[in-house]
């Protein structure tokens, strides 16, 4: 196989189309740690034409041409895989026509302006009407790619985010879910007492700063290759030879800080450990947000919400707060507390599906045209009674609370919980792997674990559908009962 | 004229363009900013990259018709220019094939690697080879540029930097200098008494950057576009809406960072002042490297080293460092040392002008075949002697000390001198329009300056030639007799 192979001109292509996602990528992290306001405009401009110079080039006809003549080229391995994950990428982008593209990112970003004003003011009709409109768009491409792809018009969108995620499989596991999650919701409440006292702060943002880069390299970043910055939305950005993960300061709370670099630094961790000579192409990159979830909640709520981690870590933040008398079990308990509420991102690990059960459920319906954009509310209301037991007192704490939607990223929603089931199902894999986990934990010891998500997960990037990656590193398919048998471990034991 | 004109189309390609090279204009920033070692390897195939897709649709052969097309449409004012300028940027990326492009960036590489090794070894030998194939390359390029600009191979280098700028002109202005300075020079020193005693440090860091911001914001910088960060390199970087740029710090010394701060300010304050309506097309650019370090040495030689300009800054000076009995005029002497030196970068006003001057007449003589590279060290030492009455004792701080041969940056140099000429004249302008400008720096009042400049030099961009520009602004080309007599009054009266 010469460099001259149809195969050899698209992974030609697609490193180009990684080179600009990965300036975007930079600039989006710039855009949010460090650009001053009046650089937006600009910087909106040089986002989009990155984007429409990166679209041109993947569906120029030449690639069409290339992705034919490769699939007869018998290509094995990871070569194959590469393949089918550009015919992946190339559906999803040449399926739309460039006219509806550009009219769905206007009409996003036009309700999503609205939505910012009708939020505070907890009033829902003012999106209605853009609401319907973007609806109405992201319907249209939803049905022009469920043709290039064989699957529903939901599927299709939530192939978006989950390559290969179908609704079927994500509503058995989340039916399995809504069927326990109530009643053991009632148990966890009737054990759990009263709220533990949280140490008291203020907790200097300088200190708090400095844990959490010690955090970080416990959990083995290497910050030869990253950094962490702040930012009011804490995210993972920037690329795998160079991550840039982001947080926020309360100088009342450092719990929520430090779980939040230890999520961010779960995600980062991903994708230091993709593998390197598949950098560019489309088959070294993240497998899909489902599997990305489950790495920051791998780090986050198995590896360090646990009673092992926090006797590493007591005395630790004891030390450089200048604090005595801060016990391990103590300080686990107050970031153990369960409480049903109405903000999803603010929910603990027991109440969170709800949430996302819920807008899985109605996003399906929305697409479906079986429920109103006018309906939603109510729709939303009677929703959270049923799974949590409590009605939000207006559209503020209820359906206007995430950004997602108005933003038109319907099929996103159920990787949150999606990636929750995975990392226990991982965690509980690598618990068998690795008999002295919880005292390395203890110690501080990342390495082992680590070892075993880079050889199991993080090495193999998109080598592997996320089903047979799940059923290579744990021996089956995604099983709601390990993440069950986690909460009972968790909160009921 | 409707926008299916080819003047509109132009225009939207150079839109794109100029998103794209502020895309990397952003990345470079991050490069010496923030990023981690890491990710250099990555960096440089992101630039490389957005550089060839920007070239790939510059040198598009639509935009050939277009330009063509355009030239007929009877276009007048800004517009007129902006095609002019277009037509320039096309000339001078086309002219040269790619692959000459390819090999001359390769060549730039290694022989910048092989000079980072020679410098600090003192050994030319090293570089001997490298640099010739640097050289064979560059005046390939010169030639065939030569051919599409009309113009002599060296001044189709200098055009790169220098649009419009011809050795001829800059040789005439160069000669008067070169007769003049040696015996101001000697003047000078006779009249220079011991050096007079600097306030001594250490300058606290922190203090240093609160005082570098408070400078930045009387001079006039606007923070909603824009930042001050820290580089190795101190560099003005970015784009107009959100100008970044970079100092360094040293606890010893403060008056280094914060006239790096001031110059960087000059830099600055031109890129925020480019006129908006005009921001993405080439005739909104800055006119060319001579005017922009004119900016900068406006504001850090004409208007802030100066005794004005001390009275301002030595009560606020002594105020933040928390001491006292610091004296304007004592601060200002101690800042004016003249003293003949080895390293361009750390030479004073006076004898700055003779390195160029230097380097000026010997890349003439490299590109011109009229000088060997084997033959630099001993040319380089005899015009040190010649202008400034020294001999390097080794070539780590002569022909070694710059990396703009070294990179393949021929027919730069000259743009720093003409810059400070530049600069000279421009000042002396603005204070015969604006009376009590004295009085004005002596209060820390940057805008009448400011507002002078905004019309005369920043809100006019490219729209003119930089000799025009100059006529406009002072009444005549450029004269060397101003800055003379800048010097004149400030080191010998």
């Amino acid at each position: 196989m010469t460099s001259n192979t149809a195969y050899a001109r698209l992974e030609s292509r697609f490193a180009k189309l990684s080179h600009l996602d990965q300036a975007s990528g930079f600039l989006h992290w710039d855009m949010s740690a460090v650009m001053p306001e009046g650089g937006a405009e600009s910087r909106g401009e040089q986002l989009a034409s990155l984007a429409s110079l990166g679209h041109d080039l993947l569906v120029a006809p030449e690639v069409e041409e290339w992705l034919k003549a490769a699939e007869q080229e018998g290509l094995e391995g990871w070569k194959a895989a590469n393949l089918r994950e550009m015919r992946r990428d190339w559906l999803h982008a040449s399926a739309v026509p460039a006219e509806l593209v550009e009219k769905l990112s206007r009409a996003g970003s036009s309700c999503e302006m609205v939505w910012r004003k009708a939020r505070p003011a907890a009033d829902f009709r003012q999106v209605i009407e853009p609401l319907s409109i973007l609806l109405d768009l992201t319907r249209e491409m939803a049905e022009i790619k469920s043709q290039a792809l064989g699957v529903s018009p939901y599927d299709a969108l939530l192939d978006q985010y989950e390559p290969g995620g179908r609704s079927a499989d994500i509503a058995r596991v989340f039916a399995d879910l809504a069927g326990f999650l109530p009643g053991f919701l009632a148990e966890v409440l009737k054990k759990q007492g009263a709220a533990p006292a949280a140490p008291e702060g203020p907790f200097p943002q300088a200190v708090q700063k400095e844990i959490g880069l010690e955090m970080m390299k416990s959990l083995g970043f290497d910050f030869d290759h990253g950094r962490l910055d702040e930012s009011l939305h804490p995210f993972c950005g920037g690329t795998p030879d160079d991550v840039r993960i982001t947080t926020r300061y309360d100088e009342k709370d450092f719990i929520t800080s430090l779980f939040g670099v230890i999520h961010e630094t779960g995600h980062a961790l991903y994708e230091q450990g993709l593998p390197k000579q598949w950098r560019h192409q489309p088959v070294g990159k993240a497998r899909g947000m489902s599997v990305h979830e489950s790495q920051s909640l791998l780090m986050e709520m198995q590896a360090c919400r646990s009673r092992a981690f926090f006797r590493f870590a007591a005395p630790k933040l004891a030390r450089q707060f200048g604090r005595s008398g801060w016990d391990a079990d103590q300080l686990y308990n107050a970031t153990m507390r369960v409480e049903p509420g109405f903000i999803r991102v603010d929910a603990d690990e027991v109440t969170y599906p709800a949430h996302v059960i819920l807008r899985f459920r109605l996003e399906q319906a929305l697409i479906a045209r079986e429920l109103s954009v006018a309906d939603l509310p109510a729709a939303w209301n009677e929703g959270m009674e049923e799974l949590l037991g409590i009605v939000p007192p207006d559209d503020r704490l209820g359906c206007l609370q995430d950004i997602h939607w108005y933003d038109g990223a319907f099929g996103y929603f159920p990787t949150y919980t999606l990636g929750a089931m995975t990392a226990a199902q991982l965690f509980d894999a690598a618990r068998k792997a690795l008999p002295d986990l919880d005292g390395d934990l203890s110690a501080g010891r990342f390495a082992p674990l680590l070892g075993w998500l880079r050889e199991n997960v993080h090495g193999k990037a998109s080598r592997y559908s996320t089903d047979e990656l799940l059923r290579q590193a744990t021996g089956k398919p995604l099983d709601a009962e390990i993440f069950k048998a986690h909460l009972r471990a968790r909160y009921a034991s």
